[in-house]
């Protein structure tokens, strides 16, 4: 076995079909990442010996293949294909690959199928296998608002709270803010980068992407020194929509990234949340554009959380509202509590008429009243208890429930 | 037949059970608004019948009554009916009294059932017989933010401005603004009162009632002189809701009457839509938790045309976003796209590996990519075609799908 000059033809002199790990390297090399035809082709014969299938015998593959045009394309890139010394980049960057027969491979990517990733190159500590119950991808655009930052860099360090992985781009902006979010508040975070792992981009985001890989984990699907294109940003959202056990998009222009995202968390049947914003806000258009289509309305963490874990675990708490005076109370009660008056007592004769009800019901309505310390009996007459003193709010703080509605 | 002291026995001089309106007009005064019972008995035997039982056969009419206190609640009441002084009162305004046989009944109201009105007192020269299909209900809280107004004010000019209704209730904050951008556009708005007409509630709106009494309609269906009670404002709702085709809640807080207006539509069959703000706004929260449980989101009128009119009629234009040169571009193209450099020229050899396509898919794509002016030829090498030169965009008007998405 030979390696030839153009990598054209000759069995290159690493490609041992037994070695699952280095000929996974080499298809990440050779394929762009969500290639459904390698990935029907890997699948089928397995990385290494469907890769000398490429190089040996690349007619004999026309069986998995719709367009034999796949395999040509592979094959101009065999020369580039360096696995090992691409395993040694890694490596020195403290990374490694992680291939799907190896128990940190995350168990979400499966449902991607024929687009699941022939590896992931992975930088950091943390194990990218979290498993999909317990992973949030907080996406969003890059212009964001000050709101938007607010929110994304909230709802990601109040999931980091709760130990559950924020997954996120590290795009600018909205990306960025939900892994410093995550940051702060200590919880692991995951980047998923369109380019090689050892080249973090946007250049902005160098010492943020540092960050991730100190504590969390960056990974890509593409080898390293890989720039970052068009197809790979696109590719690389279903991979965050993949991981996630919900994707919550939390500001985004009309025309955005994050719906792609979305939309691949809605193909593989995973929740897809939205958080609204002012409708005069561009920034938060393709958010009020996806809850028109169906996502879910999330306006704290909380039920974010409901959406990982739909049954029993750490629901979202019901808001409670502070209870008006008239809750709860029968309409006829209701009806003679408006027509008692404030100050001056009025006789059951007087009540009956102005309430509509019966003397029999007016009577046992004001008990109910006066128990309920509403009422008060003054002598034969009747006037309205005084209304509780409010409580004091916090500053900036609305009572819901309270003059705010009608 | 004579009028006895106390109203309790023997029959009024005023009722003829052969005049309905007169007989309705007395039913407004004996019975509270969405009073079933008494719907009940008043479709079973129409108006002036069920009156004269009431007053002389109470006890017959237990055949239609789950509770035979109700009778008793409204006999109460008979010596303050005065249906003709209540007639010559609203004339006096300028008003009249509008029952189910007039042609300006509204139709949307039927679909109350037992709760329908028996009648309704009006105010203004605008006929409340509007189709639910040419009418809006833009509802909220009183303690609206300047967004939720700015919202209310420009969703109703823009109805009024397609010639739509826009009804409310005339309360301070979003009612006001909703009827206030509907008289700035010219177009007529509906005042839904849960006191009588004659006494506009809440005071502060009193010149902004008397201006929809001047060019709109001013309804309620208690009688003149009557005072608006929790009661009536929580029943008042069912008819905002049912004279409109869609209600829309621009702001409300948690808890909000503007929700009990939603549930009420919801249970006509009829579309509820609300507007998002941001989640950190209190007056948004009772809107959010609308659209957490179904309600439609809408962000321009154009949106809530589309629900008043789901075939066909003006429906909401579909916004367009400016094309990326990329769109519509197929995978391989966009690959080799992605591959030419900016700059120098790249020949056919060097360019098939890093597009990872093969040579005659390539020179296939670079055709296409010429003819889209994408791509340049020099010589035998190709590079990007210069990015067209951005179009100059209005001040503050953030151009969706450039920067700000990813």
């Amino acid at each position: 076995m030979t390696v030839s000059g153009n990598g054209m033809s000759g069995v290159p002199a690493w490609l041992d079909p037994r070695d699952d790990r280095v000929a996974r390297a080499a298809w990440t090399r050779l394929a762009e990442p969500g290639d459904a035809a390698a990935g029907r082709v890997v699948s089928a014969l397995g990385a290494g010996p469907a890769l000398l299938a490429v190089v040996e015998r690349p007619e004999e593959l026309s069986l998995y293949l719709k367009d034999a045009r796949s395999v040509a394309g592979w094959r101009v890139r065999l020369g580039q294909a360096q696995p090992l010394r691409d395993l040694e980049t890694v490596a020195r960057f403290g990374g490694s690959l992680v291939i799907p027969s190896d128990p940190d491979w995350p168990p979400g990517l499966a449902a991607l199928g024929e687009r699941e990733p022939f590896a992931l190159w992975v930088r950091g500590p943390a194990s990218p296998a979290v498993p999909v119950g317990r992973t949030v991808a907080l996406v969003g655009c890059r212009a964001s608002s000050g709101y938007g930052d607010w929110v994304a860099a909230e709802f990601a360090a109040a999931c980091a709270d709760r130990g559950v992985t924020v997954v996120s781009g590290a795009a600018y902006g909205i990306d960025a803010q939900a892994h410093r979010g995550a940051l702060a508040a200590g919880g692991p975070t995951t980047a998923v980068l369109a380019c090689g792992v050892d080249r973090p981009y946007p250049r902005g985001n160098e010492d943020l992407i540092e960050r991730i890989a100190g504590s969390g984990a960056v990974l890509s699907e593409v080898p390293p020194g890989s720039s970052p294109t068009r197809w790979r940003f696109v590719t690389r959202n279903r991979l965050i929509a993949a991981l996630a056990g919900v994707t919550v998009v939390v500001e985004a222009g009309w025309r955005s990234g994050s719906s792609i995202t979305a939309r691949e968390a809605n193909d593989l049947g995973r929740p897809v949340a939205a958080v609204p914003g002012q409708v005069t806000s561009a920034t938060s258009a393709g958010c009020h554009r996806l809850l028109r289509e169906g996502a879910v309305c999330v306006t704290d963490a909380a039920e974010v959380m409901e959406l990982l874990a739909p049954v029993g675990v750490d629901p979202a708490p019901r808001r409670v509202a502070r209870p008006a005076v008239h809750d709860g109370l029968d309409p006829a009660d209701l009806r003679v509590l408006d027509a008692l008056p404030l100050r001056r007592p009025v006789d059951l004769e007087r009540l009956a008429p102005t309430a509509g009800v019966a003397p029999e019901t007016l009577r046992a309505a004001l008990a109910r009243l006066e128990l309920a310390g509403l009422a008060v009996r003054v002598g034969p007459a009747w006037r309205r208890a005084p209304a509780p003193r409010p409580e004091r709010l916090l500053p900036g703080n609305q009572a819901p429930g309270s003059a705010a509605d009608q």
